[in-house]
């Protein structure tokens, strides 16, 4: 390996902000997933989930989704707001959702698709919190949610941003959703994720989206742009911001993923199977109001399964069973024909060993599970509660790999390379082959992370661990980022459209 | 979860000692491993293989293996060295070794089974230095060996020694095996691996194991207690001490695993099928070795492609590249009907962020690759030249994580829980409720290192990372350590038969 080593010698240090990265890419899975269950074990979870919503139903607090599916055929109960659903009102419904769908991005060049092999990889969406490798865990400013968006762009394994990193807390939490979505637009042009509580937030969100697409809200409804996460209230209950925000997308054609929140032991059963048939009960109550909303919406399965720590209530990811859960996740919602949402997930409140393999964890069974949205895929820590500065890049190193892994194997004269062990023969090497010279800075996945030195170099060269290296990289990357163009008109009305918001004037519902 | 909270309040906290583990099971993959290649793919590696081995061959460096070569048809060129096979020669001799076979441990109750479905993890054998958090990587000695194989008697989640953790450097190098076999016997009750490297510490481990179970070397041959790795010299070369050790372990009924070192880039070709492509060609022709040795011996498929880092030459290990040849591997093994070894590797110099990653990326890789046995499961550091006390302690939490995800997923009417279901109804909680509470203690994983304390409780109780938690248990575990029980003269007998080589008895080969 003598030339090798020499050859690294001469060559400069690596430029540390040059983000050497693999170029963007739809993600498509070429293994079949992993299936934890029979198909007789498939078929009983279903069948339990139908029999959930046939017996007990749903709790939903908004009277218009009430009357909506009492409208659709649903048994109402006025009294304890319950609504129970006959089985083939829904499998009817659910059918009506497409199995595959593309989502629109400011840059045509990242509009991505969604649905059977095809999926994406979706920045943190949602925590209370920031943190960073210098200043610990704190409340977020809109300056440093910029910054964040701004690496989200920049890094190309991440298909869309998730919704919002973390809350500005320096802002108004009436308006900060209209900050964010012109922050959203105009520092990414990827596609982004809205806020998905209550009716103003929707709308603010498809018309900003309109406008930067140089469209109407009616203009999305059969090129959607938006997928929305709406979280069901675990146990069986849907509530009014929520049920608004499914309806209002549902009714613009836009995705909405019904993600029931139900971690095992605490707001579903204690058992895998029990907690996967109420989330799936809840899954197909939402999936069935956006098909009644606007038949042929897109929708998604959204499989947020996890378990929590018996011994003190506190939730747990990325675990043996997350993994469980999201593959029998994902084969339930094949079984329904639904394009399927799982998540990157960890307990970790430090970019340590645990954040590592339980984000790894929780990767393998999500996307082997077949997800076609991995949501908080970069950036996700200590439960969800804080988006990480250094996990951002962690994760985009993590999710890098899984994409390598997932390149399809080339069996081809030339990668079997028999000339090449023809011409090196036994116990020579293969460095200065042609056959190696003609590949060798494209053969394999290079880390963003990883430190392959040997353990002398790593020692002369300052041990640097991983979070100090991503640390490094993100601020480098701030440095060199560029703002994607935009239409001066168009930053204009969206700047209009959010004064305009600002000053109390209402929407157009 | 207010309940949950103030029950783990009034719970003392856990004694840190009192190691709470998985109990010894055998592992068995209940999923369909995971197929990187299709059908024509494998069949064109495998081809390839045969098409090298006919027309390239091996160069075969000792004189008996090459006669016994020739005299089963091979073609031998003993100018070059060289043995050419015959394609239906290779697949007819590969065709006599079993599909599946057991392992004999000193307490009957750790028996194994390898093969199929059926697999082992193993500790890490061969690395030249140990390392802990206090005092890093530094040369090891016996005393610290002995307490680093008391650790992998104690974790259930092993099955099997790896063949010696590190080097005692304060022994003589000549005999150092026999106090590293006399350790293995006496301070483990599991099945341990030999060392490969020539004729006498391959019969020094047989006569020492049969005097630990009570028998001859002639009585372990049908019921074999080894399985010995040896390496290929790559590309394409058997050396002499591994010829010898191949040879003798075979006559004796005993697993060798024939593992190519095919790191592509550097001793095969840079392109994954190409490396394939070769390991193939030197397992199948070690592999046909022991079958002309002894027909139907136990012998198994070794997979170790990875890549090295083409800008520094250093070997990668846990990468993409990796998780696709493991799997690939596998289905190369399942094609010829062998058993098939793996590992758990990783390049990172410390027990950080990196180690974690690539050691799930190469567990996922080698476990879902339906590997037979997983090699270096736990404790391999720095590309595998260090063994680590806090790696050993982690690794075992990554195992136990994934035969938790493993274990075959439960649907029944009792996990169905649809009885919970009715009984909780919207919007209540499950922590009190019968069925939690008949399940709650065992219904998920326990993790030895993860913490899933909220970021507020975890600041307060001193941020304790994976190392130094890792620390911690390994620690009490020396203390809490308990020598398994040994007949006093076949401990006398054993030490009698180290003392009488070390003395410079000849062997009886």
């Amino acid at each position: 390996m003598s030339r090798a080593t020499s050859r690294r010698r001469e060559r400069p240090q690596r430029i540390p902000g040059a983000l050497q990265q693999r170029p963007w890419k739809q993600f498509t899975l070429p293994y079949r997933p992993i299936e934890v269950l029979s198909a007789d074990q498939v078929e009983a979870i279903h069948d339990t989930g139908l029999t959930i919503l046939e017996e007990i139903g749903m709790r939903v607090l908004e009277p218009r989704a009430r009357a909506l599916f009492g409208a659709a055929g649903a048994s109402v109960d006025e009294g304890e707001l319950q609504v129970r659903f006959d089985r083939a009102m829904i499998t009817d419904l659910v059918a009506k959702a497409p199995a595959e769908f593309s989502l629109r991005a400011r840059n045509p060049a990242k509009n991505v698709r969604v649905g059977n092999r095809n999926a994406i990889f979706s920045s943190v969406g949602g925590p209370a919190y920031v943190s960073d490798l210098e200043r610990g865990r704190r409340a977020g400013t809109y300056a440093e949610m910029c910054d964040y968006l701004k690496l989200i762009q920049m890094l190309d394994i991440l298909h869309q941003e998730g919704g919002g990193p973390f809350e500005p807390l320096d802002l108004p939490a009436e308006t900060r959703h209209l900050d964010l979505y012109y922050a959203e637009i105009t520092l990414l042009d990827k596609n982004w994720q809205p806020q998905g509580l209550g009716t103003d937030r929707a709308i603010d969100a498809l018309e900003m989206a309109a406008i930067s697409l140089g469209t109407t809200r009616e203009g999305l409804i059969d090129d959607p742009v938006f997928t929305c996460v709406i979280n069901t209230n675990s146990p069986l209950q849907l509530d009014i911001p929520m049920a608004e925000g499914l309806m209002t997308f549902a009714e613009h054609g836009q995705c909405v993923i019904v993600t029931p929140f139900t971690l095992a032991g605490a707001m579903s059963p204690v058992t895998l199977a029990g907690a996967l048939a109420q989330q799936h009960a809840e899954a197909l109550a939402g999936i069935a109001l956006t098909q009644i909303v606007r038949p042929g919406a897109p929708a998604m399965y959204g499989g947020f399964t996890s378990n929590v720590d018996m011994k003190s209530g506190a939730p747990a990811f990325g675990t043996p069973e997350y993994a469980q859960a999201a593959q029998a996740s994902g084969q339930l919602a094949r079984l329904i024909g639904m394009p399927f949402r799982s998540s990157n997930v960890t307990a970790a409140n430090d970019v340590d060993a645990q954040a590592a393999y339980e984000s790894m964890m929780a990767l393998w069974g999500s996307i082997m599970g077949g997800a076609n949205l991995v949501l908080h895929a970069a950036g996700w820590l200590g439960g969800g509660l804080t988006a990480s500065f250094e996990k951002l890049i962690l994760d985009a190193d993590l999710l890098q790999m899984m994409a390598a892994y997932c390149e399809p194997f080339q069996v081809t004269p030339e990668t079997l390379a028999l000339d090449a062990v023809r011409e090196v023969g036994p116990a020579g090497h293969y460095f200065g082959t042609a056959h190696t010279l003609a590949r060798y800075e494209t053969a394999f996945y290079q880390p963003l992370i990883s430190n392959w030195d040997n353990h002398d170099t790593w020692i002369e060269r300052g041990r640097e661990t991983a979070p100090v290296k991503a640390n490094r990289i993100w601020k480098q990357m701030l440095k060199d980022y560029e703002q994607p163009p935009i239409d001066a008109g168009v930053d204009e009305a969206l700047r209009d459209y959010m004064e305009r918001r600002k000053r109390g004037d209402s929407i157009k519902a």
